[in-house]
């Protein structure tokens, strides 16, 4: 079956049927914009992935809850950031729910068909009279505009450097429509704990089954908004959430499915790496790639391990071409590993195989360290799995950043 | 039974039978000393135990097959700085076996009663003539004082900022003479691979079975080497070694055990601490105790989830009483917690309790955190065992050290 997907412009708002706002609401002491509103014209099947993090905040159990109810419907997003409502107990969870239900009384559908999300600094309650205030302002400033979808996707930023959107376009078969997928996200660390965490927000057109939509979300979100690491870190607020509104009239079945995934991790992992790119104190982005592992879990573990690594990642912003630490680290990874048929490869440039090193093309590698998009690959020698893992250097800024974050 | 130990001055010749020296054999490029060797007056009961890396150094899978072959007897330990002799193949392996042999022969002792250690750069080879100009020299400065046991603790280093010795003298009961337990240490990260390694080194005059010496060297590696950490990484060499000469005619038994384990124990502790106080870019020592958790095995996996979290070690850097980070990390680190349970004390300041902050309590752990040696709790509230693991802060330092290593 001829598939094709192509980037289009924009990002929640690029799939029909859907509405969208970001307004300030005056939560961040900056009067930036603060509040995002996403509006499906009718209910949408809709799924989401949590943060495994068991001190989860309010807005994701109370999410997590609607969910359960409406078994994979809604109709709308609220989410705010300036305050991730996380570590607040009871009185939290209650201003999670009159989030969601005074969202639902403007909107006009039942309150669990709102799900809501919220990023910012920890422990601090959300200041309800103004997510009251704002909310009636967001949904009069909805619309379907890529200058909507724009102005949400700043309005969830907190320590980000600039926003994060995508969309794609898929032909998913003769006689069908197009179908569109957009998306935002932020987040600039796996955790900022004090100010921030990663939300991801997805819309599309096509008929989803809710079966088909969750399997096609983790299956996207696997090797995409779970391959990236900032800092190692897992926040309390984390949350992929994915709507289909419908509004092409081509459904997604198992025989489509392929083309959709392909579409959906397409747009997650250009937002993924967006949030790397814009990783905390980031100079370079860095795709580290583990080949030769007994299985694909194991690939993947010793890339996180390589991609967490603080002595990889200074070498890196250092421009060093340090294959002992990449050694290292795939030796103490917990995982299949034979040093005799391991190998190293910065770039295109081989530093160590079957053993024996190969520093004669260090300063080869030296060079190509000094690009900003950087791929590192290190071979296991114990099978014939792979894994891609995106990651960014570690820099004096980030400890700057995260010294000084509250001071 | 009623058991004293005090700190003693001295390191690894403190206990008695034990002679020890440190010479420049010129393989740091900065002429420093680099070579030390440690010898029994006769066989030792030996133990050891190794890094888990599976990319091990020559020097550990020589030292492992020598402890094999003795069954636990060792009469002399060499050990090099400025050269791992990590990563060099079968070259790298004749060389260590050399190092052993060529100690071997001027102590005048089989070549399996030889330990060897290395530290320092990955992949390069040993510079053999100086290894074997260096040796007979290094025979000729042996001694048993205070001074040939510090000039061995300065051989040993590489990035470290001040050498690590300790020794203690325990009484182990009535009519027994007292037993002296010393040791020596290196690394300024759980790896630095390029150039360094954790290497520990310890000596007693206790008669130990050579069964009961490796059960009370794991015991107290566990909860000291084991139990610290820099910037979460292991490296390719670690390893701690354990000769009892039995000169001072006490033997432990079952019943003199725990005294000797507690003195064993209080050595490593602080030859561990003295690594993480001298750790790349530390300016702060912390002690991160975990209470409330279901089993000892998850306290010890959430303090090291912490002492390892550039977040936590950043905010420690900057001096903010940052809870939510710690609630976060213990939220994320796989174990039993229950956030309505939990608390977080800085020093002794409650800042979380119960499912609540305590932010009015923030400024006076803020002047807390100005001290340079930190007490963090953080209690998971699902259980009654404890763990404590010491790290130091992560400051600009850390990556101006790692990103500039080589250039």
């Amino acid at each position: 079956m001829a598939t094709a997907s192509s980037t289009m412009a924009g990002g929640i708002t690029a799939a029909q049927g859907f509405r969208a706002a970001g307004i300030s609401a005056g939560i961040k002491a900056s009067k930036g914009l603060d509040l995002a509103l996403l509006v499906a014209d009718a209910p949408a099947s809709a799924g989401a992935v949590f943060t495994t993090n068991l001190a989860q905040a309010a807005p994701v159990l109370v999410s997590r809850e609607h969910l359960q109810k409406t078994g994979g419907q809604a109709r709308a997003i609220v989410v705010n950031s300036g305050c991730a409502n996380a570590c607040t107990g009871d009185a939290g969870m209650h201003d999670a729910r009159e989030m969601a239900s005074e969202t639902a009384r403007l909107v006009g559908c039942p309150a669990e068909q709102v799900l809501v999300a919220s990023t910012g600094v920890i422990g601090v309650s959300l200041p309800m009279n103004k997510i009251r205030l704002g909310l009636p302002e967001a949904l009069k400033a909805l619309g379907p505009g890529e200058d909507r979808g724009a102005n949400a996707a700043r309005a969830i930023m907190t320590t980000d450097p600039f926003p994060k959107e995508a969309a794609v376009r898929i032909s998913i078969g003769r006689g069908l429509a197009d179908v569109a997928i957009g998306g935002m996200a932020k987040g600039s660390g796996m955790i900022e704990p004090m100010m921030a965490t990663m939300l991801g927000f997805l819309t599309t057109d096509a008929v989803v089954p809710a079966p088909l939509l969750d399997r096609a979300l983790r299956a996207a979100v696997d090797v995409t908004f779970n391959a990236i690491t900032v800092d190692g870190e897992c926040s309390t607020n984390d949350c992929v959430m994915l709507l289909a509104s419908g509004a092409s009239g081509s459904t997604i079945t198992e025989s489509t499915y392929p083309a959709f995934v392909d579409g959906l991790t397409a747009v997650c992992r250009e937002l993924a790496i967006g949030i790397v790119r814009g990783g905390e104190g980031a100079t370079k982005l860095v795709a580290v790639r583990v080949t030769g592992a007994r299985s694909a879990t194991d690939a993947k573990r010793c890339a996180k391990a390589i991609a967490n690594s603080p002595l990889v990642k200074t070498a890196v912003h250092g421009g060093d071409p340090n294959w002992g630490r990449l050694i290292a680290v795939a030796g103490r990874a917990g995982v299949g590993f034979e040093l005799g048929r391991a190998a190293v490869t910065i770039g295109p440039v081989v530093l160590f195989k079957d053993g024996r090193p190969h520093d004669e093309n260090a300063p080869l590698a030296a060079d190509y360290l000094k690009g900003k998009e950087l791929d590192i690959t290190v071979h296991l020698g114990v099978g014939s799995e792979t894994a891609t893992v995106w990651t960014c250097d570690l820099s004096a800024d980030y400890v700057r950043i995260n010294a000084d974050y509250r001071t």
